[in-house]
């Protein structure tokens, strides 16, 4: 039960969107240029990323609906995302990719843990300096969608089919929409 | 020195605005309307819970400038803001603010650790939904820009005077024009 009265029954941080449109608006902006903006990342890897620093966070409806939204949108589907996010060194992702998610995973446990060797492996790996920007930033993105869902203890859907038709709204028209 | 080329000297965060302006627009709305726009919590009590997670989160970039933007705007300056970041429990707050630097301390660490005892004691302490609701997005934003500015190793400012004259901005005009 939320722990606080949100007034609606929208599962996770639709539920907090829901109850506080001013806050909604710049964080539902956020994450549509973030992981739909244009990038040299696909929006399958930039969700993976997500998914991943969710699923460290330990947060349940951020890992699976962002887990589901990048295996909407990655060709090897929910077999690689659940590779990821069980282990992801041994995942088979690309050199660079893999790279980006470790940067990530040094994200998630405080920003002081980005060391010079994992930028240099990245940028050995030919991320650029934008992508490891991005990475950064929706690493840190999601240590904060984490804390906010988790924090007022929202609900999280009792059926993962839940997330597959979030999917459906967030692949075909994206974040801004997923307030309305 | 900063992890990727940004092509500026500015400090901290406003060097990251200034590269990818798509990403520090919705930043900047954020942090406007959560520490800034309408609320019960008065300005400085929401730079002071700022300042609180960042210290936690040993930003330097960040504890620095929000400390010197609680103090600008509360009545007992930096001298309250010091003695929060030392020892919140020792501190001399009210005993609503208390319990809410509490909520938000709870917030750094993960947001399961925020339990039914810390809501009830800030709910008892006169705390409404709304300012517990913003209370959890501060903390949660700032554990976000805070991996942000240390995950790209952004500079800080050596003369802390830097921080008095951003205070002297944002209590002015505010967070929007920063990225101008």
């Amino acid at each position: 039960m939320p722990h606080i009265k949100l007034g609606n029954d929208a599962p996770g941080i639709l539920s907090l969107f829901i109850y506080r449109p001013e806050t909604a608006k710049p964080l539902s902006d956020l994450a549509e240029v973030l992981l739909r903006g244009p990038s040299s990342l696909t929006r399958g890897e930039r969700e993976l990323i997500a998914a991943h620093v969710s699923t460290l966070n330990d947060c349940d409806f951020c890992a699976g609906s962002h887990a589901a939204f990048a295996a909407a949108q990655l060709p090897e589907g929910m077999a690689l995302v659940d590779q990821v996010r069980a282990d992801p060194a041994s995942a088979p992702v690309s050199a660079k990719l893999g790279a980006l998610l470790r940067i990530a995973a040094a994200v998630q446990r405080s920003g002081k843990d980005v060391r010079t060797a994992e930028i240099d492996a990245a940028r050995e790996a030919g991320a650029t300096d934008l992508e490891i920007h991005d990475t950064v930033l929706i690493a840190a993105a999601f240590c904060m969608f984490n804390r906010y869902v988790d924090g007022l203890s929202t609900t999280v859907p009792e059926d993962p089919a839940g997330y597959t038709a979030m999917a459906d709204v967030i692949v075909t028209t994206g974040y801004a929409t997923a307030l309305g």
